[in-house]
């Protein structure tokens, strides 16, 4: 079972890790990391390497598609290889999926119009311009599409998934396995429940960087 | 501020990733990828690469030492480089952490004598061995060095230390910025929620692999 996640330049490593980490442990899984060239990227903070070993074209049917995110995904908007490789691969996919700003590459490549999906908390307004109606649900199924919320939410994404595909009881020996018991220390993981004042500074902050990397 | 993270083969990723997600968005946070030899590592199922980008010498005082566990850990708990430096920067160090496994690495250099410490549910028993008190919780202080539980631990490990470091509004922006509101699909995250004979086949299965990884 191939499962095909592209990386690209200012990926989140989070977003693509946390299902990673629960669906290659899947029986019979082989991720595929694949990008238009192959080769190492830097993370959204350029502190982290990730490497994607093979190119698009090497994946063209995957069982499994699962987009990260991350501040890269704003310069893969537009027409371009990764969009016309989402498209193609979508049409076979058994599951077509996403985390955070992965989403907008989906609705980007046409995918998401007229759909339920969610995105990073910050970013639900650029979904909704691409056609797809937005909720601030963490995870978000339309048949065999899945969307995620922010970073960390493929965790929960995956396992998700992970009992589609493999039943309950695996999905569930694979939570295990990752001793994925949260114990947030801090009741702020949403707009709905942090402080409004540090939702409102975040707004603001990722507004800024927004608009410093299209710049 | 240097974070350190030593990377191996065979190194569990999300156990590196969960914390590097949290600490490299603190104020003036620079994560140092480290490795007795840098260059590329795969994880313990073979199936990512993650890069060492400078040698453990290049960093012989971080601030913050984080270490990662996986399969991997066992074929480093006799005297090696990667124990020498461990000992030698935790004498610096503001903090010394470990994720999962990671935390055997700790208690091989020493680290952990008489005090209490975690790791994995299922490598419990390995650490009470190396002299530390095991105990079952998830995120262990005791002084300046914290031991998470297995693997998707190091996520609130991660932002309690965070907190420590910047104050609990910034660990709770922090917390809202990867979105972590967990709302896992199953109770069974933990030894202690997990169905018994799950955690049963998990622990015989866990047994088995690392008999495998010694031959």
């Amino acid at each position: 079972m191939d499962i095909a996640i592209p990386i690209f330049d200012r990926i989140t490593a989070l977003d693509a890790i946390g299902p990673y980490e629960v669906l290659s442990r899947l029986p019979g899984a082989r991720i595929r990391w694949v990008a238009i060239t192959p080769g190492p990227y830097r993370t959204d903070n350029r502190q982290l390497t990730l490497v994607a070993d093979e190119p698009l074209s090497a994946v063209p049917h995957p069982e499994i598609i699962m987009v990260p995110g991350g501040f890269g995904t704003r310069a893969l908007m537009t027409p371009n290889p990764l969009l016309d490789w989402l498209r193609a691969a979508h049409e076979t996919s058994e599951w077509t999926t996403s985390v955070c700003t992965g989403s907008l590459l989906l609705g980007a490549a046409g995918i998401l119009k007229g759909l339920e999906a969610t995105t990073h908390w910050a970013a639900l307004d650029t979904l909704a311009e691409l056609g797809a109606k937005p909720t601030l649900k963490r995870v978000v199924e339309q048949g065999k599409i899945i969307t995620a919320a922010g970073v960390s939410s493929g965790i929960d994404m995956g396992l998700v998934l992970a009992a589609r595909i493999a039943g309950d009881e695996y999905a569930q020996t694979i939570q295990l396995g990752i001793e994925y018991d949260p114990q947030p220390p801090f009741r702020a993981g949403s707009p709905e429940t942090a402080p409004p004042h540090i939702v409102a500074a975040l707004r603001e902050r990722t507004r800024a960087r927004l608009a410093q990397s299209r710049a």
